[in-house]
């Protein structure tokens, strides 16, 4: 399959959802929450990628990394690529809905393995999106990673419960989930966590812990202090709130903090394999994906999320020749210059 | 009452004079004085628009502030927000003259108010436009502010006598408006102002005293020596002098030596809640709100100027769950990042 | 008249040379040399504009400015305004020729007397075009400033002995002319000039003397040296050389180190009296308008001129009331800030 | 024969290939490689035309500097101008296939000359296009240069072997094609080098020995090292390796350290004679044309090649009349402002 047939598929079912841009950078789509635009004014969204622009490839090709290994090892599963599909929900309500919830997890659930990597779930205000993800997870026998919603606690943990039975890799929540006003209107009230209440949640489950949605060094170290194993450093994809920075601005301070104490994810505004290298390269172990990869499984169910994965791998080992880095912890910041 | 609606509405009301833009940056309208643009190339305009979106905010959800006090005390009145309507007139030649000068300062008046907070009402070269105002005033028991151009001493003077009759909360001069050399054609001249006019302007009063229109750290002292109560940090909406900085860009270094001392108010590119906790975040006390009041005016009248005021406030309350501020104090330097 | 009609006409008149733009700079003629435009990518008039563009006027309205005098001195001449007309050939094939040299000189030497200040003429590879020029002044008495083409020192000697005759206020060399290397091949070779020609071409008239097309400190400070009494910081329009800096960029170097010493004169995109009022504070004491006085004469003649300068001049008061400048003078670079 | 009518011609020929775009500055053609345009987002293309624009050069005509030398001396042979047609393969795949390998090669190779110049030829999957390089040099006396990709080193050294018996001026490799994966599929696999390989490849030769592919300072001190006579800085007009930075950036690095050492070759975005000068001025010896070039050749076979160069040569003799410029080794650092 090819990525050009899979824009066109997607471009024709999402539309009024999403026009499947040439550069995906949140203009055409700004406000559009629901739907798959950032928040306001797009400009969390814009950040993203703006700040990924900046970003430059020292390229070399004198040395002799010839043929660099992409693997990278997650809660002790090794994966072929440092890419994580991201938790999304709601086909019906963001992306128009010609996929079924259960069809849109499928599609990136088996994508995902078939690529040599797995995908995250998520939580929304239709308690029924959670259970459609961990069932997703179950199929493909655990690889997979639930998130939950920013709930009281009580819930949280309710819901930790449900997806300890099915074995998955590790648990989390997406703490900046915390502005979702109108959840409460729908009954299943979030909103902001004390250290404590984190504290609570880590300990609630012997599954490793992520948190998701920390943008500062504070908040990271907090993480690192709480016992989480890994943190997404993210805006939820300029989602949440307008106007905030963009990931790739702020990935260096916090990696220069936390770096080896917790395991650091990044996501928003990554478009291909060079992306991932610049992620990577700022201070990022692995990286989450969400626009392509709803692109993918909208322009070719498993098929089409497997192939734009896998695209972003050669992409990556690609860029890998060209900078001299043998393995994805040679991706460093002597790799890259910020302009 | 939505805002899509009240866009709509006031797109077709303000043919010719507002188009009602997606964004509302100054380009469109650039040159429209009268009208609804900035002065000249309108350059002024944009940048109070582009100043702003260099501010960002710092996402933070590790914290207790889960149900924000936007509370805003001016002049011992309790206002449920700190965004008060702009001092504006000419709905005839600034804005069409869908609505009359009454109809537009009694949806204002009104709007604000039921919005939970008031509104300033403005001066120019018609003298009528100022009686509208205060009768507007009047009709909410005072819960406003009338603003007098910068016009000889005694006229002013005059001005205030008047406003005193309604027990207004505070009466105000905008310096800045004696750029109006067309005043003088119409016999109703207006011009700069020195210290000892400033001083006995203050004196001649015992409401509370604000100079609109600060744009200078030297200024605002002055406003502090001369006895003002408050000031607002002001380009006019960009539509006095062309090429000023934006408001967001001075408004720091004024706050850094006034706070504290004087109520500092600002305006000037403001379209949003997030964009109201930037400003309180760069130092401004409370906003003024001018275009989209006016376009909440036109688009609903009082309805819709009070959807406009409650959207910002909702959007205001939102950034501070996702900020972690407790309440308006609580807005600081450490909330933001300016890029 | 007004400047609606003047654009009007020359849009009209000027069809296929000038598009009478809404905003003046260089995009859409890029290259159009002959023409109205900038030279190969239009780079350095892009410039000229973007460099103005970068400087803001501090708005301040507390003080006692109230009627500043905009009078500047120029060799003796009183002129109501620090503006003079450019001096500018070819009004046939970079203006499309609906106006005759003849008119082109007569309604701008007539337009600038009129508005209260004066114009200087050009020279080109057709001779003619000189002695039309000089024809010009002769007729408001003297009151304008010949400028010759870097040609041959006996050259340039002979075309200042005919500006004697009629008695000009000064008389000029565009130095950076020396790049117009078709003039060559219309037998009227130029070139670039050493400091001992300089200073030969000083020594042979009494009149005062202007080196025009100075873009660095040491060749301003050669200016000084040779006994020349102004000099005009200048790209000629970005019409020379493509990609120099902007006039307003290297302006103040320039000041830093000559000011007081010679009288400095600038021109570059300078589209109204804000501008004027930037270049002034940038260190100009004057400043040299082109294309604005192109689109007068051909919008409307004399009268077109005199409205296109009155205007600037009007504008250059009422920045001056709105940052308290009583006088030209006391335009300087704490009435700015450079962003 | 004009430029106009060249790029006329071009566009008529390249349909689908090349727009020849007002400004060839790598937006329109993004991603298509094959084809004319840059990896990816294209972004390596536009930051080599970006970096250059930021580059100013500063205009001077006060000194002697009347007849400028534009003469080159490489490898001995004196060249009218430091400016050399770029390496380019393809005529069919990447320009549309209007001219055939043979015609394209044979009309660069004589433009070149006619011009007072040289090209290099160069070397792709299919064997014979690299033949149809050797046979196009072996026509104009050997006066060109082949560049090899970056094979295994015994079959660069077979390719060396041939070009030996065409005596060329110098033979190179592109070490940057390391990243052309599709190569290997096709049976022809290309890689990084090691400094012992590049070593290797450098003895096995009396020929002076290129680089290409150069943007590292490490990497011109190993080109050093290894006894290269020439490095290229470049990333291939950035059609290997999306967003690295422009070749105008991190050339006055590479000339700080190896200037004089080795001959500086650079290409990327060279559009004019001014941005010859430019990329001279950042430390170039002199440079490759690429994309103009091969407009050169589809718009006016040797004759359009040779238009292209004459113009480039006689704008860049322009520029150094008008900066002050004797002869090539004149233009440095002194002549330029980097915004």
């Amino acid at each position: 399959m090819e990525l050009k047939e899979i824009y066109s598929n997607a471009r024709e079912k999402m539309k009024g959802y999403c026009r499947v841009c040439p550069e995906c950078n949140g203009i055409a789509c700004a406000g559009e929450v629901p739907g798959m635009g950032g928040a306001g004014t797009g400009a969390s969204f814009k950040s993203n990628v703006e700040e990924l622009k900046k970003v430059k490839l020292v390229l070399r090709t004198i040395h002799n990394c010839k043929n660099p290994d992409s693997s990278f090892e997650l809660f002790g599963e090794k994966l072929d690529m440092p890419i994580i599909s991201a938790p999304i929900t709601g086909s019906s309500f963001n992306m128009g809905g010609a996929l079924s919830e259960k069809e849109y997890v499928d599609a990136v659930m088996e994508g995902s393995l078939e690529a040599g990597t797995v995908a995250m779930t998520g939580d929304t205000a239709d308690p029924s999106m959670y259970i459609t993800g961990i069932e997703g997870i179950k199929k493909v026998n655990g690889k997979g990673i639930p998130i939950i919603k920013p709930r009281e606690n009580s819930k949280i943990i309710e819901k930790i419960r449900l997806a300890e039975e099915i074995n998955p890799m590790a648990v989390g929540v997406d703490i900046d989930g915390a502005g979702l006003v109108t959840m409460a209107l729908k009954g299943q009230p979030v909103g902001p966590k004390t250290v404590d209440e984190l504290k609570e949640l880590v300990k609630s489950t012997k599954l490793p812990f992520i948190f998701k949605g920390i943008m500062t060094v504070e908040e990271a170290e907090i993480a690192v202090e709480v016992g989480a194993k890994a943190i997404v450093v993210s805006n939820h994809g300029g989602r949440i709130l307008d106007h905030t920075q963009g990931v790739a601005k702020v990935l260096p301070q916090i990696a220069d903090k936390v770096k080896g104490k917790i395991t650091i994810l990044a996501d928003g505004g990554i478009r291909s394999g060079i992306d991932v290298f610049k992620m990577l390269a700022l201070g990022a172990d692995a990286v989450l994906i969400g626009r392509p990869v709803i692109i993918g499984a909208y322009g070719g169910y498993s098929k089409g999320v497997e192939t734009v994965l896998t695209n972003m791998k050669n992409e990556l080992i690609k860029a890998m020749i060209l900078t001299g880095c043998k393995d994805i912890s040679s991706i460093d910041k002597t790799k890259i210059v910020i302009e």
